[in-house]
């Protein structure tokens, strides 16, 4: 089965089913997305105009039994930020759309009539039909009513209210193999798929294999070994993110003096210890939730896990460090129940957790609630949610609730909020920061591996050196794992373990029947960074764009004391590759 | 008397009188404004922090007795374009800065306390009060309380609630000659006023000379008589202006089809005569108010009124054609009453009338109230005033309230409104609204002398052929006027006249003992223009943001279905020179 594009067009709801491009065969997940979204959006566009489109790629490697492959990308031009923007989740979608032989689902135009619409997507292609008895659900009623939950079979990319409403910070929901929603979170995409008037796409892959067809299956099963191995032999990979998930962080960032609190005032939570992934893995032990758990099947980090009440009752799953953080030393907020109820209604309302809880942070520095009001905190979220004049603020993000209240310390880089890690006292990822071509992002150069988890070596995070290289090679690399549909914490054991890599360009040969090298991957991920680069100058963007705050620059944080002290020729220094 | 530099520091409430730098002494208004903040503002710095500086500065003649020559230039990196920003208003308050020598006040830093404060400014220097009693109140209460209103001697520079909210749409307002105010409108000045914990400004000069040393006294009496002849002698300075107000201008953009109606989707407004100049001198007439009226002293146009009810109580004055274009016809409210009690209110709360104007049709846009909902705009005006939510949002201005309400139609430019000429149907202004160095703009290159008005040639509105060179030569020949401290609308005079640029340039000559030619004034100008687009680059601006929304582009605006229709390049070639 030849692989297809699907392409979408809201203005006239009109669908085509197009061969892939041959420059475009070699590519998936972000990218395909980067290069569609250079190829075919104008730069200068409004992002939820009918010039804006909406780009769906699974990853190379989605579909096959790569361990941690299910990775799915999104690409469109950011409502958030105004770059190029691609934004990548767990989930179920990216390996049933694989499995269907779609390379990316395209969405153009705008409809014409005020109206919703629903995309059902089948082998047979994309039927279109109006959707209004799920207009105004939240993502957990729409999944529940189409009664999708245990169909594993049929996968279901959502927007809840946030993104019906176009909010800058709304994301777009995907659901996992339990039924509740994975994220692709940053950059205000749910706001561009609701300016496309689309409430869900169900995929149905019912009746395709349960794998995508390879080239060479014994080669891939071998690699597929060596890579897994890989992974569960690293001590972050196979052990830290399943004993206590992302938010194993929580005490070692702290540790640091880099875990930012109250807005970034300090770099250390006095309750950090009451946040943390080993007082929440204690939690969940002990009232009966899970403590592992993964995203996509094939996972074999299990990060996630499912925290449940007093009562044992579910409240919340993918319950991750940045949003633990922002909702917690960011505003305060030491009760981890309160954080997992705000988590949960950011999932429901389909709204970004790292730009809203950052954002919540801004309230409580505008006064609308005190830092520490955990009960305020949920009753904002509730405003979010109905849509009232401060829900709609908030749910606009960080950089438009800054200028709404005047406020000077506001976290953000292109408009995006900078998340969990002090760039002060971390200083790699302040480069990231500055120079990602989507805003302030940590995974796309995710430096806390060397500045802080030793791994790759390490580089000072207190010291300028060596972080602009750091970043760079981390950008490089990440563009390249984005492509193929693997998570990103797959990272770490890559610079830790030399079979890892090596084990990734055999499955992607044995998967396509090609015969990549090493180097081959490094051009692929220069290339997609030079491509979003080239995006977002034809968009106005400058080197003037890519710094911090000047808050970074005057304040010093604590313990370390340390500032913000790159010039801006060491900055733009990172482009010269 | 030599003139003054004052610096006022809020950080530390320190106050240092200096003298004149050579480079400086030959400017004045707009030229030194803008060369003050682009040597000592980090173009990248936060508009609202402690790195900006507000710059207040009188005009070349200001002071003197030459026709028109009343006006203060504020300027500022701009809180809402994030550009370098200078903005003109009548009043009293340049008069009486260069009475007392002060050739520009400029004020740095912010309080370290939480606490506003009154300058009062005399020939001594200035002093700094913390003040509490009138913090919240609106302006007309201020300079009620100060007993300022019959005391010509004393000038106030104040800001409203939306300033001292520092709301990106406040404005600074200045005293006129009958205690009512003037507005340094645009470009949210009013939030640097405020951020620099400035409730208001005192300009007591009280003891000097009613006007300021001339070099040659006869010669500047002789050229001053010539250029007072001009614009008399001129059927826009010296009749329409006088007896219809800006106002007179409703009737005639709605001829060409160029009245923005309903956020911009026509061109023709219906009931436009309803608004119109005509109608609202034939109501000031029967009610009792006053037709003519000038903003300065020393004004011989008189283009301002006061608007009275059907009581003959005052309602407002300095009632304008922008103002009420935006709150008429774009929001299609064609009760002058409304509209004027609207825009005491904005004097009163000290917000921009055109971009508040334009975000309330925003307002209806999203739909919080109905196009034509009068009463509901008033109401909106007082959430503003309260600083309520929506308030907030509104107050924030047209590219905020875009975002916050997922609005596509959002006329801006550089994140500033775009006012009164439809840009599709009168080109020049469209070539201006993009390459001002400051946001959507109309007085930096009034095309519509030349488009509509037919001073200075023809240019046909509906054709792209000589924009570009119009708006340049407009841009170049505004950036020197309002360095003079001349009101803008000379400029038909001296578009028309040929003796009345030569009778400029020979006062100038005459208060300094100079010899500047005309082709010097030229120069200026032009010098003036680069260093402002010289910042705007340093902060990040590049041809990409010199463009008009793309809805202007994609929807033809009736009655003559005109739309945008240059090219980047074409526009682009406005700064060839």
């Amino acid at each position: 089965m030849a692989e297809k594009i699907l392409r979408v067009d809201m203005s006239d709801l009109s669908v085509k089913s197009e061969s892939v491009p041959t420059a475009w065969q070699g590519l998936g997940g972000r990218a395909l997305t980067s290069v569609i979204v250079a190829a075919e959006v104008e730069p200068t566009c409004h992002p939820l105009g009918k010039k804006n489109k909406l780009v769906f790629a699974p990853g190379l490697l989605s579909g096959t039994r790569a361990a941690n492959s299910g990775r799915l990308s999104a690409g469109a031009k950011s409502p958030l930020t105004g770059t190029i923007k691609e934004s990548n989740s767990g989930g179920t979608a990216a390996q049933l759309l694989a499995r269907m032989g779609i390379k990316a689902l395209i969405i153009e135009g705008v409809p014409t009539a005020c109206q919703f619409y629903a995309l059902k997507v089948t082998t047979d292609g994309v039927t279109i039909t109006p959707e209004n008895d799920l207009v105004g659900c939240g993502n957990f009623e729409v999944v529940e009513k189409l009664n999708l939950v245990d169909n594993k079979e049929c996968g279901l990319i959502s927007i809840g209210q946030a993104g019906e409403r176009q909010q800058l910070a709304a994301n777009i929901s995907v659901k996992d193999p339990e039924g509740k929603f994975r994220s692709l979170g940053r950059g205000g995409l749910g706001a561009v798929m609701g300016s496309k008037g689309i409430k869900y796409i169900t995929l149905d892959a019912a009746g395709t294999q349960k794998s995508v067809p390879l080239a060479d299956s014994d080669k891939f099963k071998e690699a597929a070994k060596t890579f897994a191995k890989a992974l569960l032999d690293h001590p972050v990979c196979g052990e830290g993110l399943g004993a206590y998930g992302t938010n194993v962080l929580v005490n070692i960032v702290d540790a640091v003096g880099g875990l930012p609190t109250k807005n970034f005032r300090y770099g250390h939570y006095e309750d950090h210890e009451l946040i943390s992934g080993e007082k929440m893995a204690e939690m969940i032990s002990e009232r009966g939730g899970k403590v592992k758990h993964g995203c996509h099947a094939g996972c074999v980090m299990q990060c996630s896990q499912v925290f449940v009440d007093k009562n044992g009752e579910y409240v919340t799953s993918g319950f991750e460090y940045e949003t633990i953080w922002a909702l917690g030393a960011h505003c305060c907020i030491s009760d981890l129940d309160i954080l997992a109820q705000a988590d949960n209604l950011m999932d429901d309302i389909g709204i970004d957790s790292i730009e809203t809880a950052v954002t919540l942070g801004l309230a409580m520095e505008a006064g609308i609630i005190e830092f520490g009001d955990g009960p305020g905190l949920l009753k904002l979220l509730d405003e979010i949610k109905n849509g009232t004049p401060v829900g709609r603020i908030l749910g606009s993000g960080a950089s438009v609730t800054g200028k709404v209240y005047g406020l000077t310390r506001v976290p953000v880089v292109k408009d995006q909020a900078i998340p969990a890690y002090d760039p002060r006292s971390v200083k790699g990822i302040g480069i990231t920061y500055c120079t990602s071509t989507m805003g302030a992002d940590h995974t796309i150069g995710y430096t806390i591996a060397t500045n802080i988890l030793k791994c790759g070596g390490f580089v000072d995070p207190l010291q300028k050196e060596g972080q602009v290289e750091l970043s760079r090679n981390l950008q490089i690399a990440t563009a390249a794992v984005d492509s193929t549909g693997l998570c990103i914490f797959v990272a770490f054991a890559v610079l830790d373990d030399p079979t890892a890599l090596p084990a990734i360009v055999d499955m992607l040969n044995a998967r396509f029947g090609i015969s990549l090298t090493v180097d081959d991957v490094t051009a692929l991920g220069t290339s997609v960074l030079k491509t979003e680069r080239a995006f977002n100058q034809a968009a106005g963007f400058t080197n003037a764009h890519d710094r911090l705050p000047e808050f970074f620059t005057d304040e010093v944080v604590p313990p370390h004391n340390a500032v913000w002290d790159f010039s801006d020729a060491e900055i733009d220094e990172f482009w010269n590759f």
